[in-house]
């Protein structure tokens, strides 16, 4: 997984970024070795090469620990794209929902995870919050600049429009694993394109 | 769940059909309560008022069953309409898909068996087979009918419109879980027909 920047707790001890980091890839590792079910703060110490206490310093728990490092990498991993046209911001955007779901491990921490906050209520409000919320922001610039910019009409349907953006990709890596040809993202973005503005 | 018909081996034992209805029942109450990694057949056939030779009368393995079983609801789910017009088609199978998204035993079901498939290859595979394949032809008719009619192109990307008819709503129903307003369905169905169109 990528580099994360390092954790500091202003007016608490000093910590130390490179325990953090550690720390930040142990979890990741393991979370997509047992799941969360079965991940301990144990487990993620000792890959590490800490103690407990070491991850106690930075997360009061094991939640914590997971909504902070998943919305920290899920959030960058998605930016607010500024190509200029709706089919620029549209492929960039993609180009990264793609590259995150073909990550090795996030295609096993993704699922995971949402089959945890089917059966935990707790868990899956604070994914909400500190995940989709955000992500979805960043999406919806996608396609507020373009209304803006007029290539799309004034009263478009952003909210639903949402779902078109990373649906019909989401469905097709993660659920149906089918193949992806390599003029696929050409023809996905068009045919996005095309329901964004209906 | 549903009732399910019963099964039956030819030249094997009869089996009783309120068995295998138990069975059944028990198998998707556990599944849903427990998730497939911590599934047992012990479980199952506690739950059923049986013994486990019952279980593996009808199902070889608890993989065996959760295939069987899975396919057997899954693709009875969504079956392919016939309305006559590709909204109407479109329409009556994005209900029926919403319907099975919302049933309290799928919602759980659904994700678990994702991510258990991002671990389980073997199992993926037959999951894909059984489940995917089968609802995927029904899907495509919707499609098909409606080029057969000229209301889409002849050459409409069959394969990539699949992802639009069900992508946008297991997005919002399955991962964000975002409200669906009343109109929801009909806004839907506007941006599907135009993106399949596109």
């Amino acid at each position: 997984m990528n580099a994360f920047p390092a954790r500091r707790v202003s007016g608490g001890p000093v910590l130390q970024d490179d325990v953090t980091d550690a720390l930040t890839a142990a979890f990741f590792d393991e979370l997509a070795a047992v799941g969360y079910g079965r991940l301990s703060i144990e487990a993620v110490a000792k890959r590490a090469g800490t103690g407990k206490a070491a991850v106690y310093r930075r997360w009061p728990s094991k939640q914590a620990m997971t909504v902070a490092l998943v919305s920290r990498f899920a959030v960058a991993a998605t930016g607010a794209p500024g190509t200029g046209s709706l089919r620029g911001d549209v492929t960039q955007y993609l180009r990264e929902v793609m590259a995150a779901l073909r990550h090795p491990l996030v295609s096993r921490i993704a699922p995971d995870l949402v089959a945890e906050a089917a059966r935990n209520e707790e868990l899956s409000q604070a994914l909400l919050t500190a995940v989709r919320d955000p992500r979805r922001e960043n999406a919806e610039l996608v396609i507020r600049r373009a209304i803006e910019r007029g290539e799309l009409p004034a009263d478009t349907d952003v909210e639903l429009g949402l779902d078109f953006l990373v649906g019909p990709v989401y469905w097709r890596l993660v659920m149906t694993r089918a193949a992806t040809e390599e003029d696929y993202l050409e023809r996905l973005v068009t045919k996005i394109v095309s329901a964004l503005g209906a």
